[in-house]
């Protein structure tokens, strides 16, 4: 399977929010990078602990609207840019983000989030 | 200045097509790899090779329109969204693509286009 056809595959399974079928491309060892350098979430490392900051998420965000485009591929690497309208403590905001993603042996090694800075966001 | 600001201003002088503005925070060393791994434009080496690949993308293709969204930042990284409508060799596409740059020492040492595989595009 090529980087671009994983990608693809990852991405629909997202989109139809099937976490135990998007999970699957996950290594088990999998680093989970946040932008944010402060927080328990800078870095999470491994399927458990992932699982875990998903669950928080969806624990503590009300999700009004999100959307994703790509994917975008070079090499072992693979882009998808999210946009998110969500309400987290009491406060509603819209936010931009870019997800950087590493694939080896056909799982995806390291997720990393970039935010966004635009006055688009 | 921060990566986030540098970002800012380099992705505002791209809009406003200030060549010297924005070529002035590329590294003179400064390396720009395409997703497709054939052809001289996979790899460029250097500010006066990457002025000439501007050159060339100038002279071979019709930019009918074209957008930005970022910049999105991570660290010494930092991604741009573009997508365009270019007619080249005579045929007309529309192409997403993200720019991932890395910063080191307040310049751009390294830029890398990731093609879009999205049905969306």
């Amino acid at each position: 399977m090529t980087t671009a056809e994983l990608a693809q595959q990852f991405m629909q399974l997202m989109i139809e929010e099937d976490e135990e079928g998007y999970q699957a491309y996950w290594s088990d060892d999998i680093v989970s990078l946040e932008a944010e350098q402060e927080g328990p979430m800078a870095r999470v490392e491994g399927r458990e602990a992932l699982k875990e900051k998903h669950a928080w998420w969806e624990a503590n965000t009300e999700v009004h609207d999100t959307s994703m485009q790509g994917p975008y591929v070079f090499g072992d690497q693979f882009a998808v840019r999210y946009t998110m309208d969500v309400t987290m403590d009491g406060e509603r905001s819209q936010a931009e983000e870019v997800g950087l993603y590493t694939v080896k042996d056909g799982r995806i090694v390291e997720e990393r989030f970039f935010y966004g800075h635009g006055e688009h966001t």
